[in-house]
């Protein structure tokens, strides 16, 4: 019986030390990355029960994957891939600095995960989650994708739980117009939409401001909950009509990758324990801000850092 | 014949390196970390001879922490505890970044140096030292240290030394009342106070401005001199009825942590020698600055770059 | 419903890398060890469903031992200790060469674990489990824990469990009288024991060859099965009457800390899958070679591995 | 104008350090390596003028191969893939301890250079060439890899270059039949032969001592030269009906992967020199048994070195 | 048949990692520099085929120093100095923080390049290059190099090359009558010189601001190009009576070692493309910003990088 | 008032990590070593109290030099050299495998002690010391430190202090012929000499076998003690006409540099001390022994492990 099931690609991020750029390094951090499993992460470490479903090779490496997301006390539940081909996805990912942009280079293509099918993963489990929550990018990475992520959107539906869904759109993926495609149609699946400002503008062609966006996707789709996010100005929630905003907190810069999916962790962890919306939101501004702070993808926090965060009340030092 | 003498505990403190988690990390940074001893090596290198007193575990770990410390040129007078209960004091630390503050967790409780007895430490040379200084922190530690820093206190000023003595209130060791009941009867046996504003007002029940603090204090316990300081305010300094103000010099934040303990260092090495009240205030106030740029707890600082400091004279590179 | 419950302390572990000494090191390796929770992740790895029960700090610290622990799959299930004395218990580990032995210096009296009482932990599981394992160490901790050892121990055979026991002796925590005094009392409590000839001659009096000290203490004692340990000559169990024999498996001899208790995992994951005494021995010095070659205190090591070590398959490099 | 042309694929190998294993080690070291790209740098570094072929995604990573393959000498003449798809191939290594063997995961399926096309390539430089040299794993990688490397071996021969051809059987790639299939098509095109005793025995169903090995497929095939490797046992070279045997030289074992390599571009070092066979054999030997000394993929090895091997002069140390 | 030929010495530069100072670091980074290595680097890199004169001992570390250049792209054609005295040229390194400044200890007296003499050098191929660079860091090295530079210079513009020449006056080598001196004899075998507004005053004794200095230098000693370069406020070039003005582009300040020389390598790239002077020096002023993002004293960057800041296109993070 | 005073040159020594070439290493470690200093720190650790004489810049790393020889306990007395040709003697250090020899590159020519004088060196507290002692490298530095040599031997023996050689030849320094010429110049003042069996035959024209030598050196230069060392096959010590002989302890070879110091440092501790000279010969020996497990060039040992040395009770592991 779980609180929360997520599905997705996490892959093994290679990143050079000490601010040594990619192609001189001589040796790379690995950290755990991938949408989804961040947002499990984040949502298991602020008291969520967590399942994280997926397909990962039988490699050392596949395994490395799975230690390393159970080690935040999610469940891992992935498909053993055994065959020749199975490989773990991998990214590289170097930081920048001011004038250079952070680089990310994508090795994911063809992973284990990217032929899951509905039939091997455990969706019995549904009925008994309170929420399912994917991304936009699963459904990006193979046409498999793009049929299971539907086919579990239903099931979950089917089955009682709440849907959420983080538009999460990516360029390198794919164009905008596939994205609008595939993502339009899962939509009528979804409960709760996560869609950041720009996404929504390049993807969904939406026009107006924030609060505008919101409104307008969620009249048209029919959303529970839609979450719109706008970078270093905050994030907005359009629940039953009304319209909540949440400022960012101010927070360092130095490991802004995560920060959206701390976000989604951190709403997730109190909207499924029934906190009032500007609560979940609080929480989410706070996951993320935290997030920051903390080196690699995922939100290595805890709930009284948050709360700490959302009373105004970090010190700077207390011993 | 040394011209200071500082007695108190000394830790090996535990960091994870490269802004990693202390939750996550797989190796920890090691230092050795101690107000007394802080204070004694940054004296040290300024220009002053120095003897840190204490027990140390007879144990890798202790023999470790008196390595680190003969490493800067003090001596190391510090009984061997061979016992079976003897351990070596430490703590972890996580450097926070906006908006996750810095944690401390002690384990430095029942450390071998709270045991310390007046026969076993070799008080007889207090006779030939300039001054003796401790801190708040080592009466806190054990009922033990409680009468061994009143003991040492007064077989210093017999013997015709200067009795220096830093607040440094711990909220983690113990209360505020129980601080100032303590604290207050050594004051009699002291004739330098330094005390952070923010203590006097927790612990000592002060009011008024800094200036106030240090007339009040002054005035009710007869010290020589009292020394305010106030963070990122500057210092003050009553001595004789007047009162003498610093400024901070601009520094980067990046190692904050022993800040407090540089600043006594750099005030004793100069007040010490016979130096102006003004001019100790600047060396306090550039060691201070200096030790911000540091990591660790120990001001790795020289003269020379006290004198730039002081001087105004800093150049970003000379080659 | 679980194959294995191990009850224990778990410590970090501090070690110098690249061969330093402690005394000179300026970083640490950070581990995770424990007697019970290395032959809980031995077992869990080798495809027993384990859980460990302890005590744990509330600190980071804490929550470090816990997640290093799940991410090779096992389920922690510690209490939180929030009580201001609650410490993580460490140890200082050094590995000699030649003619230099390895180092350990523990610092693990007064650990959270050692206040762990039958009421806190959740003994209610007992009845789903196979088998309970713990080690003569935990009682050596604290007079808390030798009841609480007692205890569990008897609830564990109460409630049908297979009760397990590695004697373990460490002369750093008690002497041989009081350890013999203590064990004996809890053996009739004791399915199946496993001690090294070595201590057993030391702690228990015993004498002949490894043979005969296994049906001296199975018939005194009552054993279901016995276990005698020879270091690198391999080891024998007592079962019904019949000794088996198990020689070692030729390994590097690079981390031998931590051997045994992966031989008690690699020999549970068998034994209680119902495999033959002979199978089970085979696993547990197949699980103790491997691990020979892993750093730190645990075996990270798998099924594949110990059966080609079983099956003499090893190849140098297959690509 | 060079002595020596390679083609083949270079990989990033990812390996643990400090004897971690892949599965908990959190920063991988990165290696450059490729059979034809060692066997150049070790060429290189003896001595040789030389060129390495092939194809590199235009990423940070494709352009990182390439430097550390400049770093020793070489030119490197790599067509720049910008393509989508273009990716770097990679391997995870973790080197192995008795009875645990080494482990290799290949992560090398369509990589850039396996679209490598003959017209891509600058073959118009074969005629300014002394050899040609590439392995049995180019055309294991893909179809066009396979014609690729049929074509490439036939304008080296047609341009006048020694061809050479090291048969490499990679069983992860390709199974025996189709490896002895495609490689005896080549083998008309090829002037020197390397084959490693068990992959004649493997691939070409060679049968008798590694001599008749040499003579039966020297006289199959018609090479100018055939040279078997033994592993341990030493290496031979048939040319012109006369066996010339070498044995190894005593080396630690410390890293073996490309021992191999090292050996061929030893041995061509001095062949393409016009040196006697024996002196051949003899600086392959060396280069090997020094490779053994040295991480990572590649001959980090002087002449100086060889010669001093060669001569038996080798001294522990020269102060 | 080369673009630019750049001649001086190179250093092993020794630097604490972590921000650890260089008296209490037990292991340093090693990095290759010097300046007109840098600008060889800097202008390989953004398209420029670029040669490297120099003279190196033959040791592991002269060794070292040409590998990580070739790595770059460039030519290394350093004369090797087997003699007893050979030595490699180091200096150590310590990045400052406010309010410390970096520290330099130089440690180049006696290199194997202040022994270079003109015979030595392979200057026959000056006829086929662009473009020879060098600064007046080397003819403050030695007498020898003190001739061997105004013989080059000479050989350079009798052979139909661009002389280029960057005035780098260093304080730790010479006095500032001794650089005005020597420099100013070189001046009439100059093209384009480069000089810094702070040198020009110090060692020229120039006057007005940036353009009359310019305007000075030009008319005095007829330079077709006069650079005057004026740290965060940008840099100007006068070509032909024109002054043109290059704001600098915004940067983080981590690493600014180097920046001068990368400057120098982007302004060449374009310059010897016959790009505008505009457009060269943005080159130079985005090179320069590029690598102060970068450790090391090289600039290890890519045109399209260049092209993104010097269209303001620059992105925190694309995927 | 101390035990020893010895007197040389110490170097700082940079070595790659993890078995990489200096070559290829892009950090090396740093240590601190020097003959004299090494038997320094071996004789300090094991009881003496011991002085380091010797001549440092006044620059960081002549700091560290003198830092990390105070961390082992014994007193820096170093002149400062704040001249600017005042440089550290350093060298680099690369560990050999089989078979490739360990390499040695010396960049010391013209350090600061170099020029140090008897006049600068405080020899007056000759008169307080038990022993002084050097090595044949100090006079192979430079003339002047051949005739402060001297001058100091004189000094120590008119002081009454015992005067103690260890002929170390170096190879790298000097010819056989110049070193027999100065040494033996020196060996009149000498009364203790310690010279390895190869170094006597190789500078001394000494025949015969290691008794042999010390026979006829003892009897030719009229030392009151000499030991020769042999390598792997002990030493023997030559006293009033007895001959007594040393056998090595068995050992790890991991870092063999420094043994013949620590040898010296061990013998001194117990010869000072008035032991037996089989009792100061064995305690040479298990220093030595010891020293092959460390690190570095110093013999980070304690008096507790040569006793378990000498006493044959290492264990692998007690706890």
């Amino acid at each position: 019986m779980s609180d929360l099931i997520t599905f997705g690609e996490t892959m093994l991020r290679f990143s050079p030390p000490d601010e040594v750029r990619l192609e001189t390094a001589d040796r790379y951090d690995v950290h755990v990355a991938g949408a989804e499993s961040n947002v499990a992460v984040a949502a298991q470490r602020l008291g969520l029960d967590t399942v994280w479903l997926s397909k990962l090779p039988d490699s050392p490496v596949g395994r490395k994957v799975a230690g390393e997301l159970r080690n935040h006390g999610l469940t891992v539940d992935a498909v053993r891939d055994d065959s020749p081909e199975g490989r773990q996805g991998t990214y590289y990912f170097e930081q920048g600095q001011r004038p250079r942009g952070s680089e990310v280079v994508y090795d994911r293509a063809r992973a284990s995960v990217t032929t899951a099918t509905p039939s091997e993963l455990s969706t019995e489990q549904f009925g008994e989650a309170s929420c399912f929550h994917t991304t936009g990018i699963t459904p990006a990475l193979s046409e498999t994708l793009e049929s299971t992520t539907a086919e579990l959107l239903k099931r979950a539906q089917d089955a009682g739980a709440l849907t959420s869904f983080d538009v999460n759109y990516r360029s390198n993926l794919w164009e905008p117009d596939d994205a609008a495609r595939v993502l339009t149609d899962l939509f009528p699946d979804i409960d709760l939409l996560v869609v950041a400002e720009r996404d929504a503008r390049t993807v969904l062609d939406a026009e107006g401001d924030a609060e505008t966006i919101a409104r307008d996707l969620g009249s048209e789709y029919g959303f529970e909950a839609t979450v719109v996010t706008r970078g270093g100005d905050g994030a907005l929630a359009l629940v039953d009509d009304t319209v909540f905003e949440q400022p960012t907190y101010e927070a360092a810069d130095a490991y802004p990758v995560g920060t959206g999916d701390a976000f989604v962790g951190g709403f997730l962890a109190q909207y499924l324990r029934d906190a009032s919306v500007p609560d979940a939101l609080s929480w989410g501004a706070a996951a993320a801000a935290l997030k920051r702070s903390v080196p690699g993808d995922m939100a290595v926090i805890s709930p009284a850092e948050v709360r700490e965060v959302v009373a105004g009340q970090t010190e700077t030092l207390s011993r």
